[in-house]
């Protein structure tokens, strides 16, 4: 009971019965394929994954849900409301994992929602709308290569013809795995939800970032999602001895070329955007000896904004910075954008309903932007979709260290109850 | 006689016999050893190095020189002077090679000596002084990865007890690598010479860069060989998502201070001297991962000059404005400087001698820096001491490509003869 007693002493006083359901949960959850390190490793339709979703399911109808699994594995829970033909609200995330990862990523998203759903049923809270509490499949990719299986399959941007090339480490197919995992994947496009059938999708997520724990602020109200795009960039000079080439025109040396670059990418982001990053994270040098002058340096620069104008514009203004450096410096220069995944905005009037659950908790309000990636970016192309982000220690995520306090998630929880009361009342 | 041909198809005209021969000896040093890739692998002390040593022997006797190899390997022709019993002078170079290596380095440096003594001798020129041709053993280091062994036994800057830790690839020791060459290392004191007796050394060498090339110019006058002094240096940062961590002071990017540096570095040897150079060839980036803030970098910083002093200002100044940039930064930064060989600036009397020789030969005069070591650097912290540098092609060294036009290497020979004719001649 490692992370449940931890939990509850960090806490400090006594958990009301609702709050110490949530933090067993974590527990239970956290003890399905525990790693050595005490991280999770609930790799998507792993038999693992199996056993947490099937523990999930036994909670949701314990909350008075209504529970079933789809052709690609996601798992939904529903609260029926009053008007089940209106279109219902959605909130939830996942719980597969990457190896050996935390033990919230996701899950305080899942866990939230069912708790926020169960509280109605025992509240005897009959919403208007139906409440939907969603396990999204296969968030972390750590299956096929491929991330957000669930969330691509439920809203019709992947299908089975598009993962055809899928294959796991073992080399088996998606159809394979998941009939492996007792679904059939022929069946995918039963997954496939109507956006006019969702009213909203919230989804509850630990930061990962170490933003509101630098501003103390325990919630946060993301207002979009940046979209990754890669530049992989190669600078070509001319390789010559260390001591024997003079300081001047007679060197070519890809490694001050790339570092010169490099300085300029920290300084790019803020002048297209406020919200805009970009990082040179992966960087190799050849021929990498101590008394030898670079010849070739390729690296990868990662450019995000949650406005795709700007994170284009970004873009295009580090390519043009790195050209401009190699002609000035005369070394050889090629750049490829390889990956390139469009932002994805909150909905304001999402945000608005989340804002005014934060004012009533009488808590700060403050925005802020998701660098990582979610299942909320795939529904927000087509559904009204908020994202609430939770404080989480040092921002590390990934990670057996990931952690969040049970104050914070009892806050989050109060949020997300009032945001999601607020949405099943709502009108159409 | 690849090389031979092509020396005298592109020199064009007919060389004179002296010219041929020393073509002749270039191409049948080459053979010795040759490679796949049509490059040299005369390792320092293995059997292609003797076969290379008796054939050098054999034109030395032909040249009529008094020969004798010393304790350590090193090879003497001596053509007896007029008065024996003044300091003779000396000028040579090596004949071993790297693995793979050129046709030049070196051996350009020992022919020509034998070149200048044999037609003092066919031309009946007796010198006051003796003039000693030396092929120093071992200068490449490729054997016990300790570069200029012969040398430093020479001027007693090594003995039998400083090499007691030496172990070639097979694990053999220096005594047996050198008793299996013929040679009884025991005896190693014997090599040493009397600074005393040697009045002045004079090394030919090709550039091995691209400074002469560049400017036109097929003879320089080196004024110095530039000492090296390597520092390693260790940024740390703070791991984070790429995408989750706003730029800004929520940052602890390790490239980027160490990109910061690597501009400094490059802007910094001019503000202390018009000779330093300084270099990161080698960089290693942590975790490099491409949506992963890195943690760490380690780098080595090459430091060189020809005056010490300068060269050690400008190792502090490099590491002050690394601790400065770290400090700004607030990243972590460690440094040391683990390889620090002094620098040689040549006998300025001597480079007056090499200055006449070559305005005799109406060719341009220019002063430049030897980046790389010689065995000129060890000669000549104990007696006055000259290079003569050769333009190469492309600056390229230590690899089959290498190479030098027939035409400068008959001015070299001729600057080479004047330069030594004066100082046999000089009083003591």
């Amino acid at each position: 009971m490692e992370i449940y007693n931890r939990l509850l002493q960090q806490y400090g006083k006594e958990a009301n019965a609702g709050l110490d359901r949530f933090a067993r949960r974590i527990q239970a959850l956290a003890e399905i394929g525990m790693t050595s390190d005490l991280g999770s490793s609930r790799i998507a339709y792993s038999q693992e994954d199996r056993q947490a979703k099937e523990l999930l399911k036994a909670w949701m109808k314990e909350a008075g849900l209504e529970v079933r699994e789809d052709p690609v594995g996601n798992v939904i829970g529903t609260l029926l409301g009053a008007n089940p033909e209106i279109p219902s609200v959605m909130s939830g995330s996942h719980i597969d994992t990457v190896p050996n990862g935390g033990h919230f990523d996701g899950v305080v998203g899942v866990l939230s929602a069912l708790e926020v759903a169960q509280r109605w049923s025992e509240q005897g809270f009959v919403p208007q709308r139906s409440l939907e509490v969603v396990a999204f499949s296969d968030e972390e990719g750590s299956r096929f290569h491929a991330s957000l299986t669930g969330s691509h399959f439920m809203t019709g941007q992947l299908n089975l013809d598009s993962v055809k090339h899928y294959q796991d480490d073992e080399g088996r197919s998606f159809e394979q795995v998941l009939q492996e995992h007792g679904l059939d994947a022929t069946k995918a496009e039963e997954s496939v939800r109507k956006p006019e059938d969702i009213y909203a999708f919230i989804e509850m997520h630990i930061e990962q970032g170490q933003v509101l724990e630098k501003q103390e602020i325990p919630i946060g109200i993301v207002n979009g999602i940046a979209g990754p795009a890669w530049i992989d960039m190669k600078w070509g000079g001319r390789a010559a001895h260390a001591g024997a080439t003079p300081m001047g025109l007679l060197r070519s040396d890809a490694l001050v070329a790339a570092s010169e670059c490099v300085m300029a990418i920290e300084k790019l982001p803020s002048l297209h955007s406020r919200t805009a990053v970009a990082t040179v994270g992966k960087l190799n040098v050849y021929p990498n000896g101590s008394n030898v002058i670079p010849s070739e340096v390729s690296m990868v620069v990662d450019v995000r904004d949650i406005h795709l104008d700007r994170r284009d514009q970004l873009l295009d203004a580090i390519i043009q910075e790195a050209e401009s450096i190699a002609l000035r410096r005369g070394v050889q220069f090629q750049s490829e954008v390889n990956i390139k995944v469009d932002p994805t905005s909150m909905d304001p009037a999402l945000m608005d309903v989340v804002q005014g659950a934060i004012e009533k908790a009488d808590l700060p309000v403050f925005n802020l932007t998701s660098g990582a990636g979610h299942d909320a970016m795939v529904i927000g192309r087509q559904i009204p979709t908020a994202m609430i982000f939770i404080r989480c220690l040092e921002g590390i995520s990934h990670n057996p260290l990931e952690w969040a306090s049970l104050e914070d998630l009892e806050l989050g929880i109060l949020v997300l109850d009032d945001t999601l009361r607020q949405l099943v009342h709502t009108k159409a």
